[in-house]
């Protein structure tokens, strides 16, 4: 696959995407996840060639513990979605896959079903890139999947380091995904992340788990009570229903809360808010992340950077070396 | 006090200070804690005029849950090394004061005896700052402090957000304060930071809750055993010790373990060789810190900042806006 066609076809790619072809959204995804500056040229030619968006896509995000079932559960929930003519995308953040050596979540082969639906669309994780990395480029598919026609982007994170934050800082809803164990195990999810759930799933509630799940959903509630009161939310959320994504239990009304969460917020207009503070964010964070290529980008203030570490290892004051070297740059500005 | 006395004065205020000279001393950490632009100048002056260290002062970490008398213990620890003929400084770092509307930690009052001992300083915690602005000054008056042949620099965190962290990364050594009590409460001291400690120090170990602080310490000595593994340091670090810093009682030990950790860590090389990996981590904060600040010191730019931001929050791309606005920094650059 040629990537570098020239900025001049990035109109064409942007139609084909917003045409629904699916071969174009994955060369525009590849495009964004790529660090060449020559390819980061075309990715923002073609972000700015995408189309305004018309109704909004409900972008969703997901986490839980290892073991929940996280797979089998977006497997099934998007099954039945895409069977009810919903186009559904699944985006995986997993910043640690490149350690590992490749994507552990995402992988089409551990959602075999759902990739082979017409109306579904599932990309890995990129891999070898940090927790930064990962978010610019994750934020720039979203916005290709809502272009390509998706009514859900689900962005699922494997929950290492600060992964989750990141990912309901791109997202309008945050689901948690809970073993059916209670007590001790509650004291295992970090504080945090359920303070950031919307909705709080606990899964494999069939069989011989399904008395335990149940008294595992009653815990969680109890726990949420305590820990929050969003006054902007309707009565009842955050709300904690058990499923099983194995017998599909649940799933049709986990759905039910979420949309109407989702239209609740649509009509207060709390949504569009959460999305404007999420892109200045997103512009904060880029604009961060080019001061910092800024040095690497000239060869004079490069080597000085260079220089001026290897002053500190020797021992000169790190202040006076950063000031140095600002000072360098501020010459340049003015010059 | 007049802070703006010109740079050509800092040489003079440089030797004051490090002549002992507890007002001079004030004035240049007051100096370094300011956030003028001239102020951040002679700031600069001072620190390139202090004369090069001799033998470094044990700069030590101290961290606590709250409630378990973390300024007691400095009272008794820091009295009984001045007493010694040892020379104490304190510095609080407390990101967290802003809010509450003063100094939580590190207030005069809170250590009487040792803020008018001859031998000890006190500084409270800069406030109306955030984190990232906390550790920048802290660095400088930590030098300030070595300059002025302080033989021991303690610094005391509050424990809010990533405070710790930041501690331990300004420091030889880490001290973890923590109540007579096991079990249960072993949960609620954070994973991150039992593995930063190198001595724990089961506190209130007097009178009735004696047995209860030796038993919490084998408790916390078996947790450290099986999470912590660290080949740089001699045997049987990290330690888990009990004191009483209301009669004294373990704390001539635990100065014995922190002094033998600490020598043997300087003959080692660790000692340098950790100052240096946290110098360079000192001159990447200023690097990025200066980069934010280039921004608005130019009015062209500061004004392309707002209207980007201002167009974001109408709905313009955050990427495309923030590429923009460094493309125009960049042709700043090349001008």
């Amino acid at each position: 696959m040629t990537l570098t066609t020239g900025v001049r076809d990035m109109a064409e790619l942007a139609a084909r995407i917003a045409a629904g072809d699916r071969r174009a959204l994955s060369k525009g995804i590849t495009l964004v996840e790529s660090t060449r500056p020559d390819h980061r040229a075309e990715a923002r030619a073609l972000l700015a060639a995408l189309p305004a968006l018309g109704r909004p896509a409900m972008r969703l995000g997901l986490t839980g513990t290892p073991g929940v079932g996280k797979s089998t559960f977006i497997e099934s929930f998007g099954l039945m979605l895409a069977d009810d003519g919903l186009r559904v995308a699944v985006l995986a953040v997993d910043p640690s896959s490149g350690v590992s050596g490749g994507s552990i979540l995402g992988d089409k082969t551990r959602m075999d079903r759902l990739s082979r639906h017409t109306g579904a669309y599932i990309r890995p994780s990129p891999s070898n890139r940090t927790l930064g990395g990962v978010a610019r480029r994750t934020r720039e598919a979203v916005r290709l999947c809502e272009a390509a026609g998706f009514d859900l982007v689900l962005i699922e994170t494997v929950g290492v380091g600060q992964s989750e934050t990141m990912v309901a800082n791109m997202t309008d809803l945050f689901l948690l995904l809970l073993a059916p164990a209670g007590g001790d195990e509650l004291q295992g999810v970090k504080r945090g992340i359920m303070e950031m759930a919307d909705l709080v799933l606990v899964n494999k509630a069939d069989g011989a788990l399904k008395a335990e799940a149940e008294r595992a959903a009653a815990d969680y509630a109890g726990a949420l009570r305590l820990m929050r009161h969003r006054p902007i939310d309707p009565d009842g959320f955050p709300k904690v229903r058990t499923v099983s994504a194995m017998t599909g239990a649940g799933l049709a009304e986990a759905r039910s809360e979420l949309e109407t969460l989702f239209n609740w917020r649509r009509k207060q207009g709390v949504l569009a808010e959460r999305r404007r503070t999420q892109d200045l964010g997103w512009f904060r964070d880029e604009v961060d992340a080019g001061l910092r290529d800024l040095l690497d980008s000239d060869e004079d203030l490069r080597a000085k950077l260079a220089d001026s570490a290897r002053a500190v290892a020797d021992g000169a004051a790190p202040d006076a070396a950063a000031a140095d070297l600002l000072d360098a740059l501020r010459a340049r500005l003015s010059g």
